[in-house]
């Protein structure tokens, strides 16, 4: 199978910059955690600071800028129950084009309303028929399906978010054209660095893989999963796709890491990524407690799984330095306010 | 009085953009407020993304970097009881100078441990007595001080927040030389705009105020200020400096904004600041929990009041683009823990 290359990333990155500065991605930079261990320096990718809270506002602008004229009227196609679903819903507005979401009965109610707020349809159905009946949708309306993650342009959308990482380290854009923000002065890491890139479906670990690599091609590219959703560590290191059942890979509190990778990204990752390392749910809760007590950035579960990896399964990991993509922060109010006030957090 | 000119705030962001990227300044993105009124779209400057948590890191900076390489190993003093004494604490060590700190015994325990925790020496004294003691102890030693807000090197770094603002809005630099980190296309706002800043002593707005200015003539540049400390506004309205009793000063709960005008801030407010308006208690409880709730930045309430009075004041506003400076982010857990989980914020 094709992988996205380096150049289909950065053409991504172009159409963005080419966007008006209220609908294109933030250009997110990389923060200092301010306590990081000096051995093992910690760079921060707040991507919880996009206008829909994740990261997914990439692959969907992306995609949707792709869309011809001519089938802009008819609209956008999503099946997911979370981030990509408003992001998707986003796109769709900030193109003028109506966008229809097919959502699991299970989906979280804020999710949802979250997509709807931003002018979506919601079209409710069994966990199982999301998918087909998003094509199905598609079909009769002559309108375009967004994967959330199976799919080239999604993919390279969010490798934007690897091309930034790597022109901030650098200083520099690496030979690559300039993007919509660089910065005049890195960080000398050189290619010694590790990016910890959380792990569900794999469209973000693919993208950021391939364009990290394509301009530090000595640097380590390492998954996050939880414990309880390891399906994509068993597959990598089995070096065939392992099939969870969705009812195991959904009993982790991180609802934004439920999805398992297509063959494509599972090409992507064998390709890219160095491995995966879990995390447990505790960790998670820790990190995502961290970040807001310490670094200021409020992620959700599913975005603080990195800096749960570093913070605690640093053994696992290169001694070196380090970049975390902070992929989400839509986490429910009053579950921050509980990890906030839990006294050993 | 002479005022820091815009020439002196591109030289620090030139001085700044010089270091190193795990020393100098965060160059934090614009990010878009996800439920702005749409005539009146809201960006925020999220400078509580600092290494130090707030945008002081920028001032102390900027000052630590003009000592003469003589004077270094006699190091820096600070007198202030919190953002500003951490981030002369981390300049300090950042260029490998001692740095001691007197604070009064009233300052906040959380932020006094930050500056310890840095490397640096912590004098306590009575409040009265802190200015004085600071000069006393860097005479002794032949260190130098760095004052919170009455000087210009401090205020030329603190500017650096306005250029940037300038520089993402255009997409361009605006003719000033190129910083370190530029947005290649703008939000389209031209210089139809208003900028809100938080307000104590003055060295941030009178530094904001003179780079958005030199590079948005027409911009408006508002200072928002705790109705319980409103002296600024007072000054500013009756065109002459009014002095509040420390007492009533501190009445706030934004501690962070209790200090007064000096005579060169105020010149420079008189000169650069449109208007200042107040915001309550109750509404910067609010605006800091919008913020993390749906913008995902964690705020300190001193960082929030410039949200608060966009979400509250909005009838003393221009109806129009507004940008809001985040001006910091160290609050304390417990606290945000229960503004979190009150139910009607």
């Amino acid at each position: 199978m094709r992988l996205v290359s380096d150049t289909e990333i950065v053409a991504a990155q172009a159409a963005m910059a080419a966007m008006p500065g209220a609908i294109r991605p933030v250009r997110t930079p990389l923060v200092p955690a301010p306590d990081a261990d000096p051995t093992r320096p910690l760079l921060l990718k707040p991507e919880n600071l996009q206008p829909t809270g994740a990261f997914k506002i990439r692959g969907a602008l992306h995609a949707a800028s792709a869309v011809p004229e001519t089938a802009r009227s008819r609209g956008l196609v999503a099946y997911s129950s979370g981030n990509h679903a408003r992001a998707v819903a986003y796109a769709a507005r900030a193109f003028g084009m109506p966008a229809t979401v097919v959502v699991p009965h299970t989906a979280p109610a804020a999710k949802v309303a979250a997509a709807r707020a931003l002018g979506a349809e919601i079209v409710p159905v069994e966990v199982a028929e999301r998918e087909r009946r998003a094509h199905r949708i598609a079909d009769e309306r002559g309108a375009t399906v967004v994967p959330p993650f199976d799919d080239p342009a999604v993919i390279a959308g969010q490798g934007t978010v690897g091309l930034e990482i790597a022109e901030d380290l650098n200083g520099s854009t690496g030979g690559l054209p300039t993007g919509h923000g660089t910065a005049a002065g890195g960080f000398g890491w050189g290619d010694e660095l590790v990016v910890l890139v959380p792990v569900s479906g794999g469209g973000l670990i693919s993208g950021v893989g391939v364009a990290v690599k394509s301009v530090l091609p000595k640097a380590t590219v390492i998954g996050v999963e939880p414990e309880l959703a390891a399906d994509a560590q068993d597959s990598l290191r089995s070096g065939t796709r392992r099939h969870w059942p969705v009812a195991s890979r959904t009993r982790t509190a991180a609802d934004g890491l439920t999805a398992e990778p297509s063959e494509r990204t599972f090409a992507h990752m064998r390709e890219v990524v160095d491995d995966i390392v879990t995390v447990s749910e505790e960790d998670i809760a820790e990190a995502t407690g961290y970040l807001a007590r310490t670094c200021h950035l409020v992620a959700e579960r599913s975005g603080a799984v990195t800096t749960a990896a570093y913070r605690h399964r640093g053994a696992l990991l290169p001694e070196t330095n380090t970049v975390a993509v902070v992929s989400g922060g839509n986490i429910d109010t009053e579950e921050l306010a509980t990890l906030l006030a839990s006294r050993d957090r």
